[in-house]
């Protein structure tokens, strides 16, 4: 149906790919429906598939067809096109902090969220059962009544015993909700730093941290994590150096490594403090996942000069965005006054939902699951790893990640974008480094990375992107159809 | 029981409080036990009421006993004592934008939220039946599966429909959502200024606005608001001097004083932002209320320089905190950044409540309901308030809000704390103005100004507050019994 003039000025892809749009907006090529296979059309018009392969990827870069992987080329439906254009074509950089996370959250586009921060879906499926959800709606109403600023009374009364269980001795006054760990973090920059300020962070350590520090433009002081904790020696020497306001350390199961600070670094780490007149924000995340009884540094201070902040996204919900921290009494205010700017007020029906939760101690027994379940998952994921050639120092027997270095990797950048077209989500080393160390590391979530698709991908970055690595062929088809769909 | 010492130098109402406080902590007085009435206390010991009032006072204020409005004193919960020393005690001014803010979201605080921005409960109570959260739920299960940072497809899709059927073109990609139009406002202070910029606000306006402005370290150029939108002449003149990047207007049902800018205004405002190259942020959290084809500017603009913003807390849900911005395309992606920078992601679960109201066409039907419910009351509200000496210059038929004037008033601040005192939330004039203005003003929410409550609180204001007032006796007893309870 294409009328091809072979001595045209025009190259055969562009006139291929012209003749395909007219059709399209013609409503002879109906939205959603299936072009031609690339074979198809190369034999019907008798071009090259390079041909037919250029002409298709012109319509794919300006959102007219969407390519399906495993599944071939459909034309857009018209609206998909024009959101496309925005939310999909002027993405951010998936190899950095902020591009990756948004990739991480956006689980339709990806097969295997292999490097990502977040459980798969099934492991979280049954914390909240609808019964619950309507329970909480009949009882008190919460999608009406709007909530105390700091947080619901229920919700801080219920982490006030949860935190006195694990050694914190923090009232409902000291505790204030947040939109998750990132919305603490941010309130904390806002209101204890100001620009300029020197802050320390680990090094490896969260990157979304490390991206908020440097957009409230705080100078980043990078401290080595090592597998007891910080390396204390580096801090005090940059703490002496720099005088830094606030040292921001994840004391249990360390992301990305794993590791937890030791009770004696806790206790070292509390007493530079002192001396030096640092304030400490403690990411206790992942916190749940560790063994009973470990040590956090806000236990031993009793919230003095430690901001302890922790989330129910990574165990709970990720789409409630339900965080807190604990704080020192006098800064109480000063972080509630900075909520209501930021967001002025509470979510007062997901706060129910997670008080809920908690209350009727659904949580604990979920957290005993997800924790046996990690053990199983770490096992089949290192040894699925080791057979791609991915080193791991230290294997930790607890968590989510495991931190892991593939010998002689380059570009890894590259690496990331190219994996993501076949569904991979990596997340490589570097990321994780403010001072851009790691570059031939990366991090994997242990309930994700147990997928041959993953070995593939894995196979191939060895044969293209480390310059050591012995050449292997493909295990398994790199274009096997995404699991998550489309 | 308390041995009193009359010739001591100790004032009788310390020994009193000492008595009674020795009596809690030795366990005689139980938490949560009612005291004696002052009355009843006065007679046993033999001291006058005054005595006895300041004695109680003096443990009020410590927090370790409790006024319950209406039925008494009681000894305090060492719980609620700890947080009360956090919640209430270290409170922000109530008189201020941001106290303000935490009280009229602190319901069970108030009996009467006369100033508040929030529609009463039981208007809200019905536009979310527990039956769609279920099947929500159940449908996409919401609260596992992380969706775009940039909001939930299905929502934007939603929105991006009814901003159409509003005459603003927007694609679904165009469409961020926020956690509330604040976070919106907060976002594009991060995205679109740096500190030191100025802006243009109006006088009055959104308090919490110029509060956030100031925050961001922003230079505030206040333009006087007309009944048909800012004054434009003021507003070219501070354009001309001071170059601002930025300026924000609410076009529809303008808080605080309801009034509308005129189709003229909008375009000739747009046209001034072309000439002198400033962006509009154009705050639309009312415009639901505004009759059918009401203009907005981003309807002439094509959102272009204009950063549209509205949110789902005034009319749907306080607590869902679902609100969003439509924006320029150029953009989106910085944004969204912002948006993972402050707080991760979306709440999905959110979200898909409100695409599900959206969708079955229970908020149209509910907007209409709320609509008709709020002419009736404002009539009511007005009369009240005319009987109460407030004057209305000019009574507007639509929105939540009464702009109204009390001839005399001074000490406005003392007021709004000896009202909440008593229950209920007045909102003073002088927060709404960045410059300071509007002294005797004060906005009132029509819902709520219709209680008796109210009208002896204002009579009581009056006789104390008002230089030029004809002193009347309070009509109502101000101590009535909180509705909302305690």
């Amino acid at each position: 149906v294409i009328d091809l003039q072979r001595d045209s000025q025009h190259p055969l892809a562009d006139q291929i790919a012209k003749g395909l749009l007219d059709m399209i907006q013609r409503g002879e090529l109906l939205e959603g429906g299936r072009l031609p296979s690339v074979r198809q059309m190369s034999g019907r018009l008798g071009v090259s598939v390079f041909t037919v392969v250029a002409a298709y990827d012109k319509l794919v870069a300006r959102n007219s067809i969407v390519a399906k992987h495993g599944s071939g080329y459909f034309v857009a439906h018209r609206q998909r096109l024009a959101e496309l254009a925005d939310i999909e074509g002027g993405m951010i950089d998936p190899s950095e902090a902020l591009g990756f996370a948004m990739q991480s959250q956006d689980p339709q586009k990806l097969a295997v969220r292999a490097g990502a921060g977040f459980l798969p879906e099934e492991w979280l499926a049954d914390v909240v059962p609808p019964s619950l959800v309507t329970k909480v709606i009949k009882a008190t109403n919460p999608l009406v009544a709007p909530g105390p600023a700091q947080g619901s009374n229920g919700l801080r009364r219920q982490l006030a015993e949860r935190l006195r269980a694990a050694g914190i001795s923090a009232v409902p006054g000291q505790i204030i909700t947040t939109f998750g760990a990132s919305h603490a973090f941010d309130l904390l920059m806002r209101t204890l730093l100001r620009p300029g300020d020197s802050v320390v962070v680990e090094d490896p350590g969260y990157p979304i941290l490390h991206s908020q520090l440097k957009s409230h433009d705080l100078r980043l002081l990078p401290v080595a994590r090592l597998d007891d904790g910080p390396d204390l020696d580096a801090l005090e020497e940059a703490v002496r150096s720099h005088r830094p306001k606030v040292v921001f350390t994840q004391t249990l199961l360390h992301n990305p490594t794993s590791s937890s600070t030791s009770a004696a670094k806790c206790h070292r780490l509390l007493t530079l403090a002192e001396r030096y007149d640092f304030d400490i924000v403690e990411d206790d995340v992942a916190g749940d996942l560790a063994p009973e009884g470990a040590t956090r540094i806000a236990q031993l201070d009793d919230l003095r000069r430690v901001y302890y902040v922790s989330s129910f996204s990574k165990l709970l919900s990720p789409t409630l965005r339900v965080g807190f921290m604990a704080v020192p009494r006098p800064a109480v205010s000063r972080l509630v006054s900075q909520k209501v700017q930021s967001v002025l007020g509470s979510a007062s029906f997901s706060e129910a939902i997670v008080e809920a939760v908690l209350e009727t101690g659904r949580f604990v027994r979920h957290l005993q699951q997800v924790r046996a379940r990690l053990v199983r998952y770490r096992q089949r994921a290192h040894a699925l790893l080791a057979e791609c050639g991915v080193e791991v120092e230290h294997a930790v027997a607890d968590g989510t990640f495991i931190w892991g270095r593939l010998p002689g990797l380059r570009d890894a950048d590259v690496m990331v974008r190219e994996a993501l077209e076949e569904g991979v989500l990596l997340a490589k080393g570097s990321m994780f480094s403010p001072a851009g160390r790691f570059t031939e590391y990366m991090r994997f979530n242990a309930a994700h990375a147990v997928d041959p698709r993953l070995a593939a991908v894995l196979d191939h970055v060895r044969a293209a992107y480390c310059s050591s690595a012995e050449v292997r062929p493909l295990r398994v088809q790199a274009h096997a159809p995404a699991a998550a769909g489309e």
